[in-house]
């Protein structure tokens, strides 16, 4: 880019885990693009993955962060969806192709050429840096609405938790009345997809390893019944009983077990990525002509359905707010899942330069 | 029973792969029974893990059988569906509950309480045995009306194989004009997919180890590619071409390969069960959101659908007709898989007693 403005942030250089203070520049605003002051942004483990390169693939220095609402500070020419004041949210995607099938179905998700909020590498050689940060700059396009009256900071981790665990509920008709949901680990992502399963109208059963959560469970979150996937006849005595299954959890797990609960032709959609193959019980899949299928966030249209719907059934994440210098503590709980159920960092207030 | 009828048959007495003569008995013809006496029946892959219990579950004596053609011979007093002299199929299944939601739903295959033809112990401590036999007696509800001018004997292979592959093509949504679908291994199962996918108006691309079969594929069946899974140039440059695939291999085999050939949003539908798990790429499923699933024979209204369109589109498997005395030969070739593609058996003509 030709002209650039000044952005400061906090940024992984390596794979120890920790972030610091990081100066770097973003492109002028461009005709249709959106420059915005960040005000929040959540903590996703997905972020922990790429701060500490868990997959292999990070560009250091790495500034995260996809969970990001604020406040439009410059729009562009041609932008019409935003004014100056407007407060909008940007997800886990900033651009695609715009040109494929999946971009033509409002999937630019699954676009093979999708551009990732942060730490993916654009044609001319620069990277595309997140949230943890003062400013963003974004394509009207990929720039989210934020429903008026609607809590920012605790709604911020909707735009990447939110819309992954809502596309599947409602990609696989697991979103119809009536039915019976499990949703398996209670982390940022399993505790905001019981809240949306039920409501949709689903009776919710939550699985985790963890009985610690049970109270949680059924009287803060909702839920109506909770296992423990290692009690054998806590699951037993479940068996067949569920119509759809959204799995949360990113560590190695069997999923034997999760599939027994579900009734013939059940569906269990896995939103967590281990690293190492799970082992698939083929037989099982087979004889009750059950799927084990996968989904990954969401496109911007159906983001803007999601997060219309939120505000409109108050479905808020619960969330811890932290100040920017927090942010290596807050890395180093979430790793040990010491957190209910999201951090989510105060930019607006907190990011400051060393004087 | 208090009444029996005697029945004669070939029977595996332990899991030695070898059959012999048996004398047994079937119930007499009940009010809702239809008898018939046995014309052909078809030698599936399973009746071979049946005889050699690689399922662990075999009761002998077994009589395997369950693609069987045949001629009523007797009729309840409250039969409807047939008369003496009418031609009649029976598949995998001979019962069920009658009162679950899958049988309501035209699904008795998938009930908890389903009885197949054969091997499956009866509440009064009978067993039931399958088609390598004279004579059947099963309730009308589980007898297929075959289809008037449709070939017996080459079309009893469709009780099993045909309904196998079909009711996952028509359930998953595969059997849209146009689509690309792709059929793994070409055997009993696989070349019959080939002709359904073909019938509904599909693209159709082989999968198969073996490069030999590329001839047989695209000039006799009509398949309109050829891969060999292990070309790994061949299987990239066919990346992501595929809406759905239909995988009939019940040998442990990778599905990394399989999975990458499907586009995003592809189903993979698993209708051959290995014994040991397989290996899910989870990375894979959930970034292109792909599906896979199983699927298990059919209901006996879709069974019934399956034949009749298939007499329609005249879709017919390919088979070599053996004499009841060749069967321990045919066993022994199947396992090697040195057929094309399936054994029927002329069980009409050549299954006589011992003078």
């Amino acid at each position: 880019m030709a002209q650039s403005v000044k952005a400061f942030g906090w940024a992984a250089r390596d794979s120890s885990g920790v972030l610091s203070p990081f100066d770097f520049s973003r492109r002028s605003t461009a005709d249709r693009d959106v420059q915005f002051k960040v005000l929040y942004c959540g903590i996703c483990h997905s972020d922990l993955h790429g701060i500490k390169n868990e997959w292999g693939f990070t560009n250091y220095p790495m500034v995260p962060g996809h969970e990001i609402v604020g406040v439009v500070s410059e729009v562009g020419s041609k932008v019409q969806k935003f004014r100056v004041g407007d407060k909008v949210g940007v997800g886990c995607v900033v651009n695609s192709c715009r040109k494929c099938d999946q971009c033509a179905n409002n999937l630019e998700n699954y676009c093979p050429k999708l551009i990732f909020t942060y730490n993916t590498v654009l044609p001319d050689g620069t990277v595309t840096y997140g949230g943890y940060s003062d400013i963003m700059v974004v394509d009207e396009d990929f720039a989210i609405r934020w429903p008026e009256n609607f809590p920012m900071d605790k709604g911020a981790p909707l735009l990447c938790a939110g819309i992954t665990t809502y596309s599947p509920l409602k990609y696989y008709g697991l979103d119809k009345p009536g039915l019976h949901i499990g949703i398996v680990g209670l982390g940022g992502l399993g505790h905001v997809a019981v809240k949306f399963a039920k409501a949709f109208g689903s009776k919710v059963t939550v699985i985790s390893t963890s009985a610690g959560k049970k109270k949680e469970a059924l009287e803060n979150l909702g839920a109506d019944v909770f296992l423990v996937s290692r009690e054998q006849e806590e699951m037993k005595a479940a068996a067949g009983s569920l119509d759809g299954i959204i799995d949360t959890v990113s560590a190695t797990h069997p999923i034997q077990p999760l599939l027994s609960l579900l009734k013939p032709h059940g569906k269990m959609i896995m939103v967590g990525a281990p690293e190492k193959p799970l082992e698939l019980p083929v037989f099982s899949i087979i004889m009750s002509r059950k799927t084990v299928a996968g989904s990954m966030i969401g496109g911007q249209k159906e983001t803007q359905e999601m997060i219309d719907f939120a505000a409109k059934h108050n479905i808020l994440p619960e969330v811890e707010i932290i100040s920017m210098d927090y942010v290596n503590t807050a890395i180093e709980r979430l790793e040990k899942a010491d957190v209910k159920y999201r951090f989510v960092i105060d930019v607006g207030k907190t990011l400051k330069k060393a004087e």
